[in-house]
């Protein structure tokens, strides 16, 4: 977004709605870094605890375009100890609340580069907390920049086993990541292990980390809500299990639909009232 | 090393031994990935518990070269749950022995792109254990090469209140990691805390990490041998000090220059059994 001129946003926008013959009537609803300060107009956060009708509520009204669009804000925690940001993710909660209702109470994992931990509460009408760790972002910088490049290949089969050790080292043992990671390496020198074990152990390392990370923050639950349909949730999902951690699981684009779905029929109710969201979000 | 081909070493070596105007008669102690199977000539591992004497009693003579060079080899550990390599530490840790005596023993903590934390014992003559860790390579390939990067700037002085915090953070909840090192962005994003926080506050992070994975797996003693003498020595004396461990502190290359020079002393007597360290090791 970083590249985008301000001013390019609406001919961008208008482009991809003319190859899906949307008219000038009809609004559009937004969300993610489209708001933060280098996107097209800036959406303030909401703070936490943050209500997620109040998403909706300032979801902000972009000046100067002629057609109706809306962007919605992220959510921050700006408290000294655990200062925190999110935008994208709060509309996937606004999603995952309609689809799952007070059933997504509790803790819900985000996976991703930057994973999210979130604690939603009220019904699972509030967000009272969340934490974001750098998972992702961790996998790909040692992957790419440090010496477990040379043990790692691009498409090996996971490894399950590997994973699983991995995984329960890192949450018994949180303090000893370092060495475990530098291990991996070791392993392939002295005991010839392969790719398929590097990937395995650096993925189940990370995300055992994150998971204890999560654990520490906001305590164990029995069951939890997953959003991430693909590898990477069947990764967490395999990963909470192994402690004990059941999961519901949920897809983050529907997840996202479903949000900006919900926020476009409480602004427009004349334009959206009676459509179910898989057919507006699919036109 | 790895694109250095093996005969062009001794054309390396002889240009630089010409240039400190050394004889043909001179022998040549070496140590280090000179050693690997992708250097000059493998010297295989000693396994741990390793005796020192053991490094110099193996030590590698390479063949084929009129002048007598020998290749210090490195230590092992070959065990399936923390199985390790070093290559130049052990010599590091020969001239340990030398300058320091019984005083050595115990813990050695060794700062750098793969930090190594040794256990000394039998009168600092033997490596009982060590353990590697991927300190200065994690540091390095976040700096570069994740969102952290926006945060960084290259020469920002050290901010010790930042550091000494992340220090404890890191020891007293390592599972947290992952989800601190996010908290850097969110800090500067939402605080507007500047680039000499984001740098100590990452370094006080994965070198705090690294103290807690140490003392997790060596114990903790009330004082340790630290071989650094530059500025990352003397941030790893300042996180130590903060969890009540006091340091002796050794410079790296005099350890080494040392160590080369007690092997050579024992293997080669007639050449070097009366020059004192200092003097052999700067001709």
């Amino acid at each position: 977004m970083g590249a985008t001129e301000p001013r390019a946003f609406e001919g961008i926008l208008e482009h991809h709605l003319a190859e899906l013959g949307a008219g000038p009537k009809v609004p559009v609803m937004m969300c993610g870094m489209v708001g933060s300060r280098q996107g097209w107009q800036e959406a303030p956060y909401v703070e936490v605890p943050a209500r997620l009708e109040t998403i909706i509520e300032r979801a902000l009204p972009v000046s100067g375009t002629p057609r109706e669009v809306r962007i919605l804000p992220g959510i921050a925690d700006r408290s000294v100890e655990t200062p925190d940001v999110m935008r994208s993710e709060e509309t996937q909660l606004l999603g995952l609340g309609r689809m799952a209702g007070n059933g997504a109470e509790g803790l819900v994992c985000m996976p991703g580069t930057h994973a999210k931990w979130v604690l939603m509460d009220e019904g699972a009408t509030q967000v009272s907390g969340f934490a974001t760790a750098l998972t992702g972002d961790l996998f790909a910088a040692l992957s790419r920049g440090s010496v477990l490049r040379h043990s790692l290949s691009g498409d090996a089969g996971l490894d399950g086993a590997s994973f699983d050790k991995a995984v329960r080292a890192a949450i018994d043992e949180p303090a000893r990541m370092l060495m475990r990671l530098f291990a991996i390496r070791s392993r392939a020198l002295l005991h010839g292990a392969d790719a398929a074990h590097a990937s395995a152990s650096l993925s189940g390392t990370i995300i055992g980390q994150d998971i204890a990370g999560a654990l520490a923050r906001f305590g164990k639950p029995e069951r939890l809500t997953l959003v991430g349909g693909g590898t990477l949730g069947a990764l967490y999902a395999r990963a909470l299990d192994l402690v004990g951690i059941a999961t519901d699981v949920f897809d983050g684009e529907e997840l996202a639909r479903a949000g900006l779905f919900a926020a476009a029929v409480r602004v427009w109710p004349d334009m959206f009232a009676t459509a179910p969201p898989a057919t507006a979000a699919n036109p």
